[in-house]
């Protein structure tokens, strides 16, 4: 590992693609590789949920404090709570040169681009539309009238997935997450994110400069 | 595999990087997935050499009347010989969806580049100029003046380092050869690469447009 900081790593992609999945293996498999951003949110918590590990749970007041305060590197509203990614703590892995993974939706992806351009963005989808609508109807868990609004929002994100760098096809589980760990992985040996190393063996070339 | 076409991929790095034994090990390794491009020359065929396969042997006005023709990608003189990539074999391919990697130079790299935007530029380099300057004596196959020679290059090269996509830090053989792999591999998955398959994702999910 070469790059001269942590990557800053979005995963978005359609509602039913797999990206919560995908992430989970992904953690699993490389837990040393990858460290997660916790959301804060001002849901509340669900049994099961303990604060700090899926969420930071906070106040309405709270959350709105760290908006004031330029705490976050984005937030959204979604059914009445605010969801958001607290700043402090993706700075500081990456400063550290560890990755952070933000799994987040669309508007929240580009707003970290616009903050960060060295950021990854990863988009996930199915290999068709056909495949998307199966597996939300397969969850069982969802009512048509659901499915129907899932499937109009991914038709108008679809017209955001030109703003990602890389497209993740989730036809196996295991290839997509080899997938994701291989662009990450290859992400840290591009030029622009070398400038250091590079810098450095100019430097050392120096010595053989033509003397003439 | 889903890119809309196949990739040119570049190969180039300081003398005495590696890039030859890595591009011979990564052909070795993964035969079907890469295609190698043979230059044109008019240097003399040497013992063991095949018309066609180290090169493609021309006279100076064959090779005179392929520059004439626009059949080269790019071409450069070196000691009093010249060297070129033929245009067609390159095309052929890539339209065929086969990735294609060509050893070149520095300037015929950028001369590359600057034909196909989206060729990915890979540059060898070892994990220092100390490192660098031992491979180069170590080979025992060298004057000290032509060492000299070499590393003054490598100095002026190193100007042109940030024009590239990637760097390959060649530190192990295995590793290296392994990076360049997850590299080209990740490239295809790149949004830019896809616009074939976004079109067509968008396309399907437009059944599924609100209709209001």
């Amino acid at each position: 590992m070469t790059s001269d900081k942590g990557l800053i790593i979005v995963l978005s992609g359609f509602s039913g693609a797999g990206k919560g999945t995908i992430m989970k293996h992904l953690l699993e498999t490389h837990p040393d590789d990858y460290n997660l951003s916790i959301s804060a949110t001002t849901r509340g918590m669900r049994s099961g949920e303990k604060d700090g590990r899926e969420y930071f749970f906070k106040t309405k007041e709270e959350f709105e404090a760290m908006i004031e305060n330029n705490e976050l590197l984005e937030h959204a509203c979604f059914n009445g709570n605010y969801y958001g990614t607290p700043r402090a703590y993706v700075e500081t892995l990456i400063e550290r040169r560890k990755d952070v993974i933000l799994e987040i939706e669309i508007q929240g992806a580009l707003k970290v681009k616009e903050m960060y351009p060295d950021a990854l963005l990863l988009f996930t989808m199915p290999p068709s539309a056909n495949e998307l609508q199966n597996r939300l109807v397969g969850r069982g868990t969802e009512t048509e009238e659901v499915i129907k609004q899932r499937l109009e929002i991914s038709c108008k994100e679809s017209g955001y997935m030109n703003k990602y760098d890389y497209l993740i096809i989730n036809d196996s589980l295991e290839k997509a997450v080899d997938q994701v760990h291989n662009i990450i992985q290859s992400e840290h040996f591009r030029v622009s994110r070398n400038q250091t190393i590079i810098a450095q063996m100019k430097e050392e070339l120096k010595i053989f400069e033509r003397s003439n």
